[in-house]
């Protein structure tokens, strides 16, 4: 496995026999964190398609914190549920021709034969593929990035339940993974003061030198309290919170009366039993005397105007005010390794895996 | 000390000499439940009345949960805070007259000499007292309860933050308290189905009894979880958090996807050291994975408002839709004693002193 940041636009490739497919199957059910053995890479035949069929073949695959969650994996012995930026080889579909690019809800696998209008996400709605336009220099890795879910994500997450007002004081934990990178350089768009807290010193040193963040820590080495006493002499305003448990105790202690909490995930957790959680200390106390208002989201309700969030990410990157840190591992073979890499932290900004 | 329900009008009493007045001081930090031994009861003369002046004396003294908490109560030495309805025995004042009655911040006071214009509450915003209307048949001790602090609590946390929709599941934590037995009642009034948890079976019985509860448990003996399903075989869509604590957290993991909480009081940890709150299972992926919006909330919010209130749950009130309890304990003097009580849940729906 290596790591590389992806410029530039893909070129497609070369296939022996466009019909042969790779799949990744969930063996086991996770405990604590997912092991290599908990899933089996399969080769498979594909069949012929029939009348509405399309051929994909993934291009960029997605591994996402939110694959983790006992309450969204698939069942054991089928496919690893995904994002995939995809190429059409083969159509019978009147909406896909050969050669569209597409952003498919196809699971873990390295070509696809389906009926588009049949996909439905992991989540249970409807999920037929969007056949993306030309990204000219942008990496098409963006399309499962910052101008698709984490991307919307970020930026619905943050503008719709988080009412940010310039000057006010933003803190963003997972601040240099997928979504925290991209909330904290919106942030600053915004005009908000940004802290971020992320798990090394390397990824503290990219939040305030490439990504402009005002303040970065290593939650792993600082104390998070006194570090937001200097950061945020005025008060927290809106925590954007990626991680859950006790660093978001402490943030939410430093918040300002009618403070804003958006809870986008709670990957501190969820490598743990879902009737088994961590404690910490009762939060109500403190929701309750800051009159806090604390909201637990997916991207998914913004399905309706999911556009207005592409729109607004892609304004930015052309404007060089938002950048899309990647880390790619290369080769299909390796999602497994990808996945678990993004859940201890090894990624900065999206990991992606480049079939 | 003893306890009555109070009905009808309280006529006024006799008072030998009206310038001497008593007042309760906190002498020490609560420490755990707050002990006789925190106060005392001071005898004092009053000034005379300067231009301005009103001498006012309390009818009735409200106690209520928040002045338990660390962050409101009053520095050591000075006069406990609090609400009290009380009436204009002298004024030098244009906007009071001798006889008008009101509900005033004056502390733990049986008389006060004040210009109303420089009253402060406890959450430090400039507080003059209304002059209330003429109650009817209505006891004045309704002013601190259904149709003041408590009653506007329950109708604006309800109505404003929770969205509710007729045919939804509301569960209402410490339902036999002053807030807790009216949100109950304006939810079954608004259309909900209404589930209480109180700390006694008497109390349980009164709430499905008198005040239409469709369904109460005692959760000192009842197992909370197995309640909601035989209860709420629907799911929880509202939940109002006077309690906070494990209780919450069992009743957040009952709730439905875009469940809304009110979080009103979090008396389980008045009693706990700020520093030191117990500890519970985070609730982060419970607010992540069912989407939920949890706010904390004072009801000084709506004071731009605070008729609106007032008059709807007084025409719930003339319409028998509304029932106000009281527990009423007699004399100023037994003051700490209410407080105390109303503490450890010996009160159904209001405490009031009557002085």
């Amino acid at each position: 496995m290596f790591y590389r940041s992806v410029t530039g636009i893909i070129t497609s490739k070369e296939h022996s026999d466009k019909m042969k497919a790779k799949k990744f199957i969930l063996k086991k059910p996770f405990e604590g964190l997912p092991k290599k053995t908990d899933f089996e890479l399969i080769e498979e035949e594909l069949p012929p398609l029939k009348d509405g069929d399309v051929l994909f073949e993934a291009i960029f695959l997605s591994v996402d914190p939110y694959m983790r969650q006992e309450r969204i994996r698939p069942p054991l012995g089928t496919t690893m549920i995904g994002e995939q930026v995809a190429r059409v080889l083969e159509s019978k579909h009147p909406d896909y021709k050969v050669g569209d690019n597409v952003v498919a809800e196809l699971g873990w696998r390295s070509r696809t034969v389906v009926n588009p209008d049949t996909i439905f996400s992991a989540y249970g709605y409807k999920a037929k593929p969007h056949v993306l336009p030309n990204f000219g220099n942008i990496s098409l890795s963006a399309a499962i990035g910052a101008l698709g879910m984490p991307g919307n994500t970020a930026w619905f997450g943050l503008t719709k339940l988080c009412d940010p007002k310039a000057g006010e004081t933003l803190v963003v934990t997972g601040a240099a993974g997928a979504v925290g990178s991209l909330v904290g350089q919106i942030g600053k768009n915004l005009g908000l003061t940004v802290i971020g807290f992320a798990g090394s010193d390397e990824k503290v040193k990219m939040l305030k030198e490439e990504l402009n963040f005002d303040h970065a820590f290593n939650y792993k080495t600082c104390n998070v309290a006194e570090s937001l006493k200097i950061a945020a002499p005025k008060g927290v305003d809106i925590y954007f919170d990626n991680v859950g448990g006790k660093i978001s105790d402490t943030i939410m202690n430093a918040m300002n009366l009618f403070g804003r909490v958006a809870v986008c995930g709670s990957i501190s957790s969820y490598n743990n039993d879902p009737n088994n959680l961590p404690v910490a200390p009762i939060l109500q106390p403190t929701i309750l005397f800051k009159q806090l208002r604390v909201e637990g989201f997916f991207f998914n309700r913004w399905l309706d105007i999911w556009m207005e969030g592409v729109h607004k990410n892609l304004e930015f990157m052309k404007q060089g005010k938002l950048k899309a840190k990647e880390t790619v591992i290369k080769g299909f073979d390796n999602m497994v390794d990808g996945f678990i890499g993004m859940l201890v932290g090894e990624n900065t900004g999206k990991a992606v895996i480049e079939a």
